[in-house]
């Protein structure tokens, strides 16, 4: 089990070693879980993938954490109700088109998660429709704008309290549906437990479930599906034309 | 703290004592609760109060206590799907016409529980419309039968799995709904925690939870309401009639 | 699926939309959950519902946030117990008399839980008796005041700790009893599942429950129960009258 | 820590040990619990007691393991609702007036369990006083009853369910009340730990608890209560008389 | 809210109704669950579907259900280890060729669960690698196959136990990872809660989960992701095409 | 149910009521839980024992409230370790001698637990033996102390982690054992749930147990059974003098 | 990432792979858990290790698995307490002496669990020392066989209830200390919830825990410290002698 | 149970209470678990420790503690990572080379606890070897190091979230394994119980587990076997030589 190249690098801040060929197996690069981070590590990893052409993002950076890095990576970019932090190689938003996915969200409160998967959608390229406050408790607003997503290729969303809509999602799309549950809600929500629960038994087949507050993940599944389906396609063209 | 009557009569059956005054106190005679009580004990309620010129109601009873207790008990009739027992004084279904409930189920494997609540509310002398197989996953399916429900008194949602369905329910009405979690499903939803959860954190505001597979309690709660609206609306014909 | 006329009307603070015709769906106007939400999306909803002459409430409104709304919102009513903002459109509290509702409280500590029960149904023109501090370890602090409350329309229950209150509550009064658990208590009380368990488990048939601490919730539904039972006698006489 | 004498005795069946000082560190002897344990295991320990004179008590027997043990064990007498086995060396039932205790109960359902504490009472030589069918959903039935068991030493109550019923006798005596919780109930009651979450969260002062279902542990408190009262006053009389 | 066409048919079994439009909604037709389902339920799907030259599945049937079920439905086919029932119009099994999936599996005991999964995929057309054994405790297994899933649209990961092996998969495969907690284990296991908290909390980013033992659902959507794949490769053939 | 007397005067704060007949229907008079309540609240209640003659008990009493009590209550005492508040009306330590009790403490960091079950047995006039840092992991600590106890009427045991004390305390001493499990301890602990099931699961047959943390109520039932055999030995003493 | 030679060998059972080097990896060969496995499945690696000259243990092979398989098995012993089934190349048990282990049991309903770890320690050539029934209820039991197992290299202690015996057996011996909870008790305990938190939470520094009733993983861990102890010492006399 | 000879000692902080024997008895002194520790208690400690010739480790040491404390005990060292105080008593490092130990960490978030274990590892006098980010997501690490743990005698395993590191491990070495769950994660990772479940069932036959963030429980273990295979080679090479 030799390793003629090194595939990992460990940086200045002794603790991180940055993935190299993340890309390479994973078809993205790495993403920084900024909770709990120094600057330092956090900085370090962004330099390093500016350096090899990267678009960087890391998650979970609070306002203060915010504050400093933005001072230290120019370019960066901040989103407070996300909490997450970009930097794109060429310092502008990526191009976009690898895919379509939405994001569905069911309550004002839970926008920090939504806005966390569409972040995550955009650093990887895919186009992402928006929609908002559609929570089962009034059974018109989704229906009205079901025309809206029923086109992605993967649909993300967002709910807590009691965490039914992506089963109601799931019954008009026939797409995968990547419910996030959230920890919004009191009492016996148990700290999202009850949404989480709610998702996993869900009478939809194609609803599929990531962890409490996984704003993140749940961008990432829809945007590897969508990336992979527009790729398909680009390669159907390419395989036609040849 | 001295009673001068006797308000509980010990059974010959000495562990079981009838509640004599319930109608007087709670506005209905006393329900048996079947699971674990010896037919002698089902059946001597049932002939007290049948003396007494009341109706009776047993839930849970297995389909061998019932084969007994329909010997013992002429007259009295059993619900198989519901595991009920109930037998009235005429010797025939009551008249009804105490109000309006609807029994709303979400699968077909819930009807046993939503059966419960149906027998609970005819014994109670309310008019049921039974609407079933309305899932959310199905989402349309809902929607073309909700005028059926709308001018109910108080709706009772029968649900397992995610039990999103009371949520729902409870955007398109305007009265009570009595959400019913049951045990159906499997894995994460620990037997009915995950409908419970759900029903207990939903964001309709006229939402409210009884017990896991407590269809009679589901039942009785609606009835109460129903069997009250409508007796006002009888007292207030008669008192304008006065 | 097309919609004529908006049902919805997304306010100037664009993560929030007033849902329009919740008054006519739902027989009472949208409340606005305060917690998480800013001064911005609370004062622009109730700004909107004033001007369409309808009640506002708002729960879970801090200390914190009160003081900033009542200088934007003149008019508006703060209760710190409850933690409740109410405006009615004629700058008063409304007429009352839409049936009678009581709520009942089993300690001290469990009175902003009921206050907001009291303010949710004061808010619904529902008059209210409050009941105090008759937990079921003093008993005979209950039985002097059921007379106060056996002629409610609907009954809500406030108890932390073990949470028996309802039960008892539920042997006096004929009527349906609504228990909101509270997550007063320590240790094993696991913040209201305590109370929450003995709820849902009550051996009393008349008595469903809502989610720890949603005081708002109860109140809520019990105001459904006297206003439609109000309503009725109403009804009644009118049709009598006809 | 060597011990000149052995305080132990291997019996025949080797891996069961009778604790030969049992009665003189704890002031009885010990007890077996049935479940799992061979009928040999069983018979050797009541016939090691028997030798030296001592009462035999074992609990959980089934009645299968009951119908050979009783003719093992000549004069051994069996409780098929408590499922627990006795025999006394006299052959008779002890005489009894080691002080006072009562045992109440809230369902017929809950009987086996308080049957289980009245025969350890008995085994004890404590006079019993039983209480049944008293649950707080029938608030006029304790009340009735209180004086029967208001000057006990110590009260074992019994309850399923949501388990109110040791806070509200706790509310009524001034003795220790020992609450065992039933697993007696369905659904969210989650084989009783609804009932032992109430009782832990007492708002009564002198209500204390033990294990589910644990009818022996109930009873043999009590009667350490019991006899430790009565020894007091006998002692006491003994001391003004010397 | 009116409906010129019925969009679902109830069937002779009066509580059962077939999802008329799913296919056109959702892509592929209603899939039966057959816990609890009559006999007479499951054939009159299958016949209807039959009817309208849809493939048809069932899950969870058990070999009772099944013995019976064959003969009712020729052509039918049974996997006693899936526990599924399949029949395809024209009489065989479907062509494949829609994509490509894997179905991984960690020990023999969670065969069962993979199982269902091929089968879904099967029905949905999908060419599907099973790979088995492959447990984490044994870390040479599965490097040695990852050459015969890393090209997968999308691979199903079936575990048990700690449930690590998702985890471990996401990091050598660039697609989604579907994970599948299963019950096999004991103790703390907890009837699969800690395979399903692994996935949950997999340091992966390309993981997510569905429900304990959901080999179904788990098929489902990586079939949905390698269906849309392959459609959109097509679709991209036959666009350059024109 | 009528009530000629009052038997709660409402206070001055008016959600607080004060329980006049406590001492006479439960031997002792009313306890303030200090947590959440007002300064003028518990003061209020202080100052109408001290009318009555009675001393008074406060528990989980801040530091913070603390310092405004003891000014507003002269001759109160804070113990900052139990964080207690006593008054007694004659301005001392009442005299002691209802009985002997013992508290037990596992280590130093259970300490608050412990001193609140000694304060709350000192206001009750018992005697105490306190026995501290004698965990089972020192296992040559408890025996060494075993003599100090083994005559006390009761035995309260306070222990965190594993909880395993009371059960050893238990095999040692012949009178009831109240455990109180404390929130001491991180990880799987959860806050005690682990203490609070090993007590319950306790193998001694002696061992009884209250709330996590629940140090009054632990001393509450050791003072009523060391004030019961205490009188009854007093009473045995006047019986034979008469 | 190639494999020359093949590391696993696929049986004529498809879904069973023997691991060929893991007494190479590990140090013993590989164990079969026997649930759920198909009498040919535990029959092939039982023939293919005995060709391989290694001895073969299967664990959790129920009685009637053990009928068939003796026959089949030539030379295999079945221990129906610990439900172990053992064979030994050479048709003898394996000469012992790579260390010393001791396994102590709480009561003897957990004889089982505690027989699987002597068997697994036996099959690694162990001396072992059972100590039975020393339950902390006891409290002079454990003491006075202390210095049975107070020399060992590891102690395995099998206790349920409330698990304190690891606790306590780990302030006696300075090894370590494998707890192996049981699901032995009843109510509270959760089977076996309980015990494992305890042991989890052991103030005792040299306890280590495994899952519940997993007496093989106990004896394996022990036997792993016992022949690393015991041939590091063999080493050192090799070592000195060279 | 008379002992002669103290075998405690109270210091002058009356809680705290050193055990003198535990180093003849436990082969080690005792440790200070710091937290909720007066700074008086943990120097009385440390100073009776250095003045009986032993090294010190205080755990779960504030850096606000350890501000004060490394004035009040000279050549004390704290580790603001690991939360730990030592003080040797020749004032240096100890020697090592009683056995070896590894630790290895998932992420980079879990090096508290693993420099927890470290530390304690180097306090017994154990060689340490670190491999830290090795997670399961990137499966090329943990191979590339395992040459440098293979040999150890025993490999301290710190995870988060998923906790599948140890059952990886426990693949590739033949020693015991010791899995020490950590907090790190969030959502249903529900504070370390996720890893908790995970290490408690995995399917290595080496992998044991202690409680949650417990970094010097892990570490005592690891040091418990090294030190004692250390000392058998030794005294095999010295009986050897006699």
């Amino acid at each position: 089990m030799d390793s003629p190249a090194p595939r990992h690098k460990p940086l200045a801040n002794q603790n991180v070693t940055v993935d190299l060929d993340r890309r390479q197996r994973c078809g993205f690069p790495e993403v920084v879980y900024g909770e709990g981070k120094s600057d330092d590590a956090v900085a370090a990893v962004f330099d390093e993938l500016l350096a090899r052409g990267e678009p960087a993002l890391a998650t979970r950076i609070s306002a203060a954490q915010a504050e400093t890095l933005l001072t230290r990576l120019p370019g960066a970019r901040y989103n407070p109700v996300a909490r997450t932090l970009r930097r794109n190689p060429a310092g502008a938003e990526p191009a976009g088109g690898r895919g379509r996915a939405a994001v569905v969200s069911a309550g004002s409160t839970d926008l920090p998660v939504a806005e966390e998967a569409r972040e995550t959608l955009n650093w990887m390229g895919v186009d992402v429709t928006m929609v908002q406050d559609v929570g089962v408790a009034g059974p018109h607003r989704l229906p009205e704008r079901v025309a809206e997503i029923v086109d992605s290729d993967a649909v993300v969303v967002v709910a807590g309290m009691e965490g039914a809509l992506p089963s109601v999602v799931g019954g008009y799309v026939p797409c995968p549906v990547i419910g996030v549950p959230t920890s919004v809600g009191y009492g016996a929500n148990f700290q999202g437990l009850s949404a989480l629960l709610s998702m996993l038994n869900s009478c939809a087949s194609n609803v599929t479930v990531v962890n409490i507050d996984a704003g993140f993940k749940g961008g990432y599944l829809a945007g590897l599906i969508a990336t992979r389906v527009a790729d398909a396609r680009a390669a159907g063209e390419e395989a036609r034309d040849a």
